[in-house]
C-alpha cells in the first residue's frame, strides 16, 4: 500500500498518510507465515511452502453496483469486499496466503466527522475481522480519492501443485452437490428493498430479519469445505455461487464441456428465500461442485450442510445445457431464467 | 476474469460476454512459463521457480485522477495501467510473472459506436502491446460496469528469496542514481494541458512536443535495469518514481532511516522540462536507487543512461531529511517543493 500522487485528502495528503498509517497498524497484527514484506515497500514479497502453485483472483466492489451506500452498513462493504475474494479462493481448494486492497473513496467517506467515525474505519471493521477469521494478512493494497467509491480485492491463495479444483473436471455420472442454503442473499437483498427508508440496521429488525439479512450482508466463504473437498480429493470440479446457482452451473457445465439435471425439490432454499431465488439469485458463495459417484460425501462438512441437487451427464448438443426437473416436468434452466421443455 | 452479477452491459449482458471473450481470446496469445491456468476459472493458477519468491503490486488508475478521457488517447491509458504496475515490478529488481486486471466502465466506453471502434479496444492494444514488450500475460481480473472508468492494475513478478531490493537498505555514505531523465511526464501533462482543447493526438504536434509527450503517454518501466541491479547486486535500496524524486527520495530514507543529499546540478532534466518538474513532478517512472561507495554503476544499463545525482548519509534529527546543494547554497527538499535552509 502506498502513499501515490493522486492523493485520497489533496490539499497536503495529511489526511491520506494518516489512513495510510492507520490500516497500516491495523494490517500489521495479521501475520501470516507466507507473508515475507508487507505495506510500505513497492511490492509485497510473499513465499509459498515447496511444491504449492499460486491462487489468484481478483473483484470489483462498486458502489451502486455490488453495493449500496444507503443500504450497506459499512462494517459489511468490507466484510463483502474480503468474502467475494476468498470465495474465490474457496473454490479452488486453497487456502488464503494474503489479501491486497485497492481503494477509492470520496473524501467525506474517508474522514470522520465530529464525533462520528469515518465511514472507512467501519469499512475496516468488517475487512479486519473477517482477515482475522480467515488468518488473511492485508499486505498491500493502493489508495486514491475517487469520485466513486470502489474497492478491488486481490486474494492470493496457496494450493498444492496440480491439486486445485478446476471448473473444468466434472464428467457424466458426477453428483452435483451445493454447500449451505441458496437464496438468501437475495432473500435478504429484496428485504432491505422493501424495507421503508432502505438503510437497513439490524438491530432495528426482528431475530427472523436478521437471519434474513445474514447472507447479503455477512456471507461466509466457505474456505474450510474447499480445503476438505481438495484434501479428501472429494470434488472433481467446482465453482463458487457468486451469480447464482443457473449461471454459475452453466459456467462450471461450459468448461467441463457436459450438462447436468437438476432436482428442484433436491435444491436447498435458504429459509425466507424463493425457490427463484435460490436458483437464480446471487451472491450466496456457497460452493457448488461435483463429485464421482463411488465417492462419499458427508452431509455437513466443517458445519455446513452438504445437498446433492443433481447429476452431469453427457452434453447434447443442440438440448439445453441445464435440464430442471419438478413435479411438473422438464424444464431448460438458462442463466437468470427457467422455461418448460417437451 | 469472469463474469459477475454485475455486468457491464446489463441489458442480457451480450455485449460483456463479448468483451470478455474478445480478452480472453487476446490474452491468450500471451504466455508465460510460470501462468499454469489463465482466464475462465475462479482463480487463475501461477508457479514459481525453485527458491523463487513472489512479488505483488496493485495500483488504481482512475478516469480524472490518474487520467482524464479528454486528455489521454485510449491506448495510453492501456499502457500507463500496466506501466504503474511493471514499475514496482522492477523497483524490486523482480521479472513479471503476471498481470491481473480489474476494468469498470460506463457502458459508452466498453462498446463500439457506427463504425468507430470501441474506447475499450483502445485501451487493450495499448494495454497488450506493453505486456506483450514485456512478455507479462494477462491473466485474470475482472469486468463491471461502472459510471466511472476506474482500472485496478495487479502485477505479480517472481525474485530469488531474499534478492528482492527493497526500499529500507540503503546506508550512509551509499551514492544516490537514477536511470534517465526526470521532469518529462509533469512537462508533457503541462503542454497537453496548454494545448487548445486539451484532446491530444500525438499525430497533430511537432516532433518536438511528440517527444514531450513520451514520458506522460508512454512511461517505460524499467525492468531490464531493475532485474540488470538486482543480479549485480548493484543497488543497496531501490524505488521507481512514480510521486516525484522529492517525495519518493523521502520515502526512500524513511524507510531506511537515512538522509540524502543531492546535487542540483547532477539532476537529469528531460529535455523541455524544468528543474522544478524533475524535482517534484511524478510518473516519470525511473528507478531511483542507491549503491555502496565501492560498486561500480557503468554510465547507462540497457540503453537507458544513469546518473549519480547525491549520497545517502546520517539521519540527523530536527533537520530536513533531504538536503538541495545549488550554486546558491543549502536548501531543504520537502515532498513537493524546497525552501532555503540556513
Amino acid at each position: 500500500m502506498r502513499r501515490k500522487r493522486s492523493k485520497l485528502i489533496p490539499d497536503g495528503g495529511q489526511g491520506e498518510l494518516a489512513l495510510l498509517e492507520r490500516i497500516r497498524q491495523r494490517a500489521s497484527g495479521s501475520a501470516s507465515v507466507g507473508l515475507r514484506l508487507g505495506i510500505g515497500d513497492d511490492c509485497a514479497i510473499l513465499r509459498l511452502k515447496p511444491n504449492e502453485e499460486l491462487a489468484v483472483t481478483t473483484d470489483f466492489s462498486i458502489a451502486g453496483r455490488h453495493f449500496r451506500l444507503d443500504w450497506h452498513p459499512p462494517e459489511s462493504v468490507g466484510h463483502r469486499t474480503l468474502a467475494r475474494g476468498l470465495s474465490d479462493i474457496a473454490a479452488m481448494g486453497a487456502r488464503p496466503l494474503a489479501a491486497f486492497l485497492s481503494l477509492g473513496l470520496p473524501k467525506e467517506l474517508a474522514v470522520a466527522e465530529g464525533r462520528r467515525r469515518a465511514w472507512v474505519d467501519g469499512f475496516l471493521d468488517g475487512f479486519l475481522a473477517l482477515a482475522a477469521q480467515y488468518k488473511t494478512p492485508l499486505a498491500g493494497g493502493d489508495l486514491a480519492e475517487s469520485p466513486l467509491a470502489v474497492a478491488d480485492i486481490v486474494l492470493l491463495g496457496a494450493v498444492p501443485r496440480g491439486k486445485a479444483i478446476l471448473r473444468s473436471g466434472a464428467r457424466p455420472g458426477d453428483l452435483v452437490c451445493v454447500t449451505g442454503a441458496l437464496g438468501g442473499a437475495a432473500a435478504g437483498l429484496d428485504f432491505i428493498r422493501k424495507s421503508s427508508g432502505g438503510a437497513v440496521s439490524p438491530a432495528r429488525h426482528s431475530k427472523n430479519a436478521q437471519s434474513l439479512l445474514m447472507p447479503q450482508l455477512w456471507p461466509q466463504p466457505r474456505i474450510a469445505q474447499g480445503l476438505w473437498l481438495r484434501r479428501r480429493q472429494a470434488a472433481s470440479a467446482a465453482i463458487d455461487l457468486s451469480d447464482g446457482l443457473s449461471t454459475d452451473l452453466d459456467h462450471l457445465c461450459a468448461e467441463s464441456g457436459v450438462s447436468a439435471e437438476i432436482d428442484a425439490k433436491a435444491v436447498p432454499v435458504y429459509a425466507g428465500a424463493t425457490l427463484e431465488q435460490a436458483l437464480h439469485g446471487g451472491e450466496d458463495y456457497e460452493l457448488l461442485f461435483t463429485s464421482r459417484p463411488n465417492t462419499t460425501i458427508p452431509r455437513s462438512i466443517a458445519g455446513v450442510s452438504v445437498s446433492r441437487i443433481g447429476k452431469i451427464v453427457n452434453r447434447r448438443t443442440g438440448q439445453p445445457r441445464i435440464i430442471l426437473t419438478d413435479g411438473s416436468g422438464r424444464h431448460s434452466l438458462r442463466r437468470g431464467g427457467w422455461e418448460h421443455f417437451s
